[in-house]
């Protein structure tokens, strides 16, 4: 595997593949990978010649008071578990490689489906998103990108502005990986204390029974209430407890196929989840 | 030369070329095509070896009340002149091609530079500019564009936009063509009545009036408002004269290069010029 920090360095090492018409797979992250991530990159392998994947924390799409600084930074271990699962080219660049010394005047923003669920809480978060993606795009320069169901309303907002903007790249959404107690993997996973740690899989818990409900043709709304009352009872503070279409707009009919998004706080631990409950035609 | 009217017949069309790793020019034009845009072509062939021009009139740079419905539309006309130039690849899509059947939820906004200038008088204008610029870039992977410094703000968003979105495109600015009276050739100066038409070239002769008077060491609010008042009296609505750095930030010392912008009236036709005045260090 080779490694790469700039620009340049990344495009000399992607010549022969791109001069050679190969299969350009990318899996762009932040780093602190855990098996959803390696998940990415073996379904990239499956898929592309030539799998690349970005370690970058984006520092435009944390708000004021959010965990950029803190957020975790192990590139040493990113970079043995990426070789191991054969990652062919790590980029890794710096804050001032991504952004330059130059002001950046230039913002992507996504309307509609970014105004609620993780929008609502996080301002500006998927402009930042939407402006890291469409550079590190452009940059690499892939056929196929990677992105995880976990961020289910990230990775819409990524296929609306490829559609939106004729980005030249298809892409896939891999499934949410989970520890076996279920909690879906993620990096902030790390910063819960040991008892909250053994609290956090109530969140998946929650979906799973919900989705029972719904088959039992339990109302939607009593669903999601019962999601709230559960996750407040465990010690939760809930952002957010919702019910979408796959497309995120709202539910017109609940016999159709739906998404339950959760957002609640375990002390200063921010986690999501979604479930996709499909309903039989 | 080949004309196509669908981005997937573009796309096949330009796969010889992009496979054999040949230079694209790409010249986007809102067509009614004049020398400026047959310069843009014959500078694109000299330095590419495939040249791709679009005509494609923006539905979203146009404000309410301005002209896209009535904005010349000459298909037939424009297609013999790009022939004879040269022009391998014309495409010429619908908006139905271009935008979709779905809503476009995704902007792109370049703060600053809009501000002022066209960006005061045409809100959301170069929102729209830099919309349609990304897609048609996207939809061409050119290696060069190609655009005209008579929409010099124009220019500076999309080099702008270039650099702070990684596009991996080198951005080629021609100079303006003018009439042999010195007007700034342009698809609306069509609009002029023949009256206005011999009025018009006041604009190119207040600016070139002005650059005489800044070498000879006039101060820059005194050049600005002799061209105001010469506007005012040959009967244009002036919009704005401006100084700017070539970079459009405000002028500090005016012993430097600058750029003198003019946007003004004759009846409902808005004329737009610049001139880049140099100083000698």
């Amino acid at each position: 595997m080779k490694t790469e920090t700039t620009i340049q360095g990344l495009t000399a090492s992607l010549h022969p593949a791109r001069s050679s018409r190969k299969i350009i797979g990318f899996v762009p992250t932040m780093g602190n990978l855990h098996q959803g991530h390696l998940n990415l990159v073996r379904e990239a392998k499956k898929l592309c010649d030539i799998v690349v994947v970005s370690i970058f924390v984006n520092p435009i799409q944390f708000g004021e008071g959010e965990d950029f600084e803190n957020y975790p930074r192990t590139l040493e271990q990113d970079s043995h578990l990426l070789a191991d699962v054969g990652c062919d080219i790590l980029f890794a660049p710096t804050v001032e490689q991504m952004y330059g010394k130059q002001p950046r005047l230039t913002n992507i923003s996504v309307a509609e489906i970014t105004d609620d669920l993780c929008g609502k809480s996080r301002p500006g978060h998927f402009d930042g998103v939407a402006v890291v993606v469409t550079k590190l795009f452009n940059i690499v320069q892939p056929n196929v990108a990677f992105f995880g169901q976990k961020d289910y309303q990230q990775l819409a907002v990524i296929r609306q502005l490829v559609q939106d903007l004729n980005l030249p790249i298809d892409i896939i959404g891999v499934p949410i990986a989970r520890a076996a107690d279920g909690l879906a993997l993620s990096s902030r996973n790390g910063y819960l204390s040991e008892a909250d740690r053994q609290t956090a899989p109530t969140i998946y818990q929650a979906l799973k029974h919900a989705e029972v409900q719904l088959h039992a043709g339990e109302t939607l709304e009593s669903v999601l209430a019962t999601i709230k009352a559960t996750l407040s009872n465990a010690g939760f503070k809930v952002d957010y407890v919702e019910a979408r279409q796959p497309n995120l707009q709202p539910v017109s009919n609940f016999d159709r196929d739906l998404v339950l998004f959760i957002a609640a706080k375990l002390g200063n631990t921010r986690l999501i989840d979604n479930l996709q409950v499909k309903f039989k035609a």
